[in-house]
C-alpha cells in the first residue's frame, strides 16, 4: 500500500480538548484545518479496541450470549466479545473473552476481518476470529456482566436478526461471514 | 418478538450524569442497579443514527468515497453515508446522502440491515441500503466534507480490505452482504 493513500485530505489538528476520561472510553474535542484551510471541530471517542469470536460447536451451532445493552435500553444476543485489556494482543484476548462469557476454551483462532464500528466518530477497532475447536473450560463473566449462553443454528440466527435481537454490527458480520463460509469453504 | 426478551437483566437508571453536548454526539454517564442489586457506571455515547448505502453501477461496481477519519488520522475508503437529520426518515436520508456524495440518485432502494456499530458505550444505529438503479444527480458534500468518488468491481473491493484502505463496519458489511448477493441472488 501507498503510504500517502492514508494522507489524503488529511485534517491536521490545530489543538485538542479534552474532555472527559472514563473507565472505558475518552472524549476530546480536536479543531482541525482542513485540506481548503478552514477549520473545524472533530468530536472524537477514544476506545481501546475489542475482540469478538465466531465460535462454532461441534454440531455447528454459533454460541451467542444475551446480555442488556443499557446504551440501548435493551438486551442483545451477541457474539462473544470484550474489550481488549491494556497491551493484550487481540488473540490473547478474543481466546480469554471466549472462556470468561462462554466457558469454551479455544486453541486456534482464524481471523475473519478487524474494522472500525463507527470511524466518524470513534477510533475503536474491533478484530473479529472464527474457531471451530472448542472445549470445555469455566466460564468467568466480570462482576458488572450478566449473561445467558445458547447455542443456534444460522436459521435461528436470520430469525434473530429479523426479530432485532440480533442486531449488533460483530454479529450482523459474523452471520454474514458464517453464510459466506457455508457456500463458499472460507472466511 | 415477545417484549420480556428487552429486559432481560434489565440495568435500572439511579442518575445520569449529563458529560458533554456537541455538534454530532453527546456523553453521559449513568449509575445503574444491576440484577444482583450492585451498582455500576455506564459510559453511553448518544448519536443521531446513520444511513448507508451499497450502490451498484449498470456494469456491476460499487460507490466508495475516500475521506479522512480524524479518529483514526487516516483516511478510509468507504460506501456513501451519513447522519440522519433530526426527524428524518433513513430512507430519504440514504437517497440524500448518496446524492450529496456522490452525485448519484436512486428511486427505489432496498433495506439490507440495521444494526448498532457499538452497543457496548454507544446507541448509534446504521440503516444499511442497497440500490441498483442509478441516475446522474448533483454531488454537494458538506462544507467540512472532501471525498474523492471511485466505482469498484468486488475484487477492488477484497483487494483494498486486504490492504486495510477499507476497514470500516458498514462499509466491511456491505462488500460480504453484496458478496452473498452475487452467490444467492438476494439480500
Amino acid at each position: 500500500m501507498n503510504a500517502s493513500h492514508h494522507r489524503k485530505f488529511e485534517e491536521v489538528t490545530l489543538r485538542t480538548e479534552p474532555i472527559f476520561q472514563g473507565k472505558i472510553i475518552s472524549l476530546q474535542v480536536d479543531t482541525v484545518q482542513l485540506p481548503n484551510g478552514a477549520t473545524a471541530t472533530r468530536e472524537i471517542v477514544k476506545h481501546p479496541g475489542a475482540v469478538a469470536v465466531l465460535a462454532l460447536t461441534d454440531d455447528g451451532r454459533m454460541l451467542v450470549v444475551e446480555q442488556y445493552r443499557k446504551p440501548l435500553e435493551k438486551s442483545q444476543i451477541e457474539i462473544p466479545a470484550g474489550k481488549l485489556d491494556a497491551g493484550e494482543d487481540p488473540l490473547d484476548a478474543a481466546k480469554r473473552e471466549l472462556e470468561e462469557e462462554t466457558g469454551y476454551r479455544c486453541e486456534s483462532l482464524r481471523h475473519i476481518s478487524s474494522f472500525y464500528t463507527s470511524p466518524g466518530f470513534a477510533d475503536e477497532i474491533l478484530h473479529l476470529y472464527a474457531s471451530e475447536q472448542l472445549s470445555k473450560g469455566e466460564a468467568n463473566p466480570d462482576e458488572d456482566e450478566f449473561l445467558e449462553l445458547e447455542a443456534i443454528t444460522l436459521e435461528q440466527a436470520q430469525a434473530y436478526m429479523r426479530e432485532g435481537r440480533i442486531s449488533d454490527a460483530k454479529t450482523v458480520m459474523a452471520v454474514y461471514a458464517w453464510q459466506l463460509y457455508k457456500l463458499t469453504g472460507s472466511f
